[in-house]
């Protein structure tokens, strides 16, 4: 165990709005989920898309090359697309560099670091933007102090990976923000932080550090304030459980939405490993959660249940609620309101 | 989450015995607690100890310079001394220099980088030693896989930290070797490693690879092999219990033994956070072993008495036994016997 906490100011990992969302040469939606989300959720953030000869993804944002995009305001390039590998093409490298020497931040969630690729380097330091990797967390997270921290917070968790903690955490804050509460999604993958501009890329962090991570991702707030957190992985999860943790222990949750997909029974990638029961599942958070805040509760399920066929969806939702006692929604579908409503009711 | 899992082959963290251990200008013993542990718990690797002027701590090793260390076969220089902030001292760094121009490994688990250190980069690079780094992961560290690998594993996990889980696992691994039976420690931390000859800095891994590198740290083995699996933190602890259930799912631990420091009431440097009840640290080592390896479960408790009064120690064991069932005892005092006697009962 580390034995020194860092006193010292905590760099933070911040992007620069507005964005020119680059969808390079994809032909299918799958691989520009990145690009597509960030246009879904934060419009107002983002001035133009650049596609390439071939592209046959649209965003629905303005068609912008990368001067018009300067003279628009945009700040950053973000990589938008992910072929599988998560390399980039050879054909992208020419359009990233002349970004980089328009002066445009190039932003990337990508494994394979921007500095690697071919010029890539020169031409930012020419055009004295930077090379933002989403993937690499800021310098001197501290050891977590488990201490409590002012404000309220609403952490999603999961039964699985890629069950929908980031749509939930994201649609909660905004219903939030609707009803004019003061609230803020506090992100920790690479398409949540390009959507936020800002956040803790939680599963790179070193494991001593990852409940400090969380600390400092949702510092002390005014009272009524909340964070909406992204959850990544699940308590359950064979390879994952202790980044879960970690983010449930530093995150000091006042809430908990679990998040679920309908019909899935085991663990995506890890056969015999089934996908934990729902009741399970909020017990053990809360039972997890009640160490570095004793006053955690659930105020939800947030169910995916694109899977279900039509005439299903209504009577699962329905099961799902009379076993847990917890509004159950498709947030795609009805919205979070009714998690909404239960959250604030129980722990304002 | 890390999408994709490596499958090139896994670098591993080996040192070279036989070891010459450096004690500096240390006076005080609890700043040499690494190089005294070595000694203590693998004299057979150690040709010697080199002390510089002014040192207040022996090792009980022959007093050797680096030429006679060298003749009498030394590969590796152990720093076995960590002064306050886990700097190394200037008036060192001329001896670690000779040492690695005469072509030892020089082996560390302090903070500092040795490539930091001016002069030995090129110095171990003119005597082909290599600067070995003992907090720093092996490379191509893979994401956990959940699949269940032959052989046995004992986890020693805690109530806190630094309770007494790497004594622990060392004593019961010797008693296992002692009675003729196969058995390997396996360390997690520093100076485990050193005294192991290898071994997975296991806090220092990025957290989505913590399970994962439990994994290869144990991996297949003969039926009736034991791993002895050095543990971390602890699952109660508001910083570290992500590394802990890291471990805990990765290991896939048939057996644990709960270590705990009698008399400790609050988790060390955590005001506000109780040391948990030994029952309550029983039941959710087994509850989230369980999620890796149904059959986990627990063989006893490893408790340090060192704070407790002569005449209060064996009540204290008694009771502790009475109210777990366990098996419980100070390893130190009435050796791991009575444990390794369960846990060959019901795990055999």
């Amino acid at each position: 165990m580390t034995s020194s906490a860092v006193q010292a100011p905590v760099a933070r990992l911040v992007l620069r709005a507005p964005y020119l969302i680059f969808l390079a040469d994809i032909r299918e939606t799958g691989f520009a989920k990145t690009g597509l989300g960030i246009a879904q959720w934060c419009p107002e953030k983002c001035v133009g898309q650049l596609r390439l000869p071939g592209c046959a993804v649209d965003a629905r944002l303005p068609d912008l090359d990368i001067a018009a995009a300067r003279a628009a305001g945009a700040r950053s390039l973000i990589l938008g697309a992910a072929p599988i590998g998560g390399d980039i093409k050879p054909n992208w490298v020419e359009t990233l560099c002349r970004a980089a020497e328009a002066g445009l931040d190039i932003v990337s969630g990508l494994h394979r670091p921007l500095s690697r690729i071919p010029g890539l380097a020169d031409a930012a330091a020419r055009g004295g933007g930077r090379l933002v990797e989403v993937r690499v967390p800021p310098p001197d997270i501290p050891i977590a102090s488990g201490r409590k921290r002012s404000g309220l917070r609403l952490l999603a968790v999961g039964t699985d990976c890629a069950v929908g903690k980031k749509y939930s955490a994201l649609s909660i804050a905004r219903e939030l923000q609707r009803r004019g509460l003061p609230a803020t999604f506090r992100a920790t993958g690479q398409t949540g932080i390009m959507i936020a501009g800002e956040g803790m890329p939680i599963d790179a962090v070193v494991c001593d550090f990852t409940a400090g991570a969380a600390e400092i991702l949702s510092p002390d707030n005014a009272a009524d304030h909340w964070d909406v957190i992204e959850g990544q992985g699940s308590l359950f999860h064979p390879a994952y459980a202790g980044v879960s943790l970690g983010l449930l222990h530093g995150s000091q949750a006042d809430a908990i939405v679990v998040c679920h997909e309908a019909e899935r029974e085991q663990m995506a990638g890890y056969a015999g490993y089934p996908v934990p029961d729902l009741q399970d599942c909020i017990d053990l958070h809360l039972q997890m959660g009640r160490r570095t805040n004793p006053s955690i509760r659930c105020v939800g399920v947030s169910i995916n249940t694109a899977r279900l066929p039509a005439d299903r969806r209504r009577a699962y939702l329905e099961q799902c609620a009379r076993r847990t006692g917890m509004p159950c929604v498709d947030p795609l579908v009805e919205g979070p309101a009714a998690i909404v409503d239960r959250m604030l009711g129980v722990c304002a």
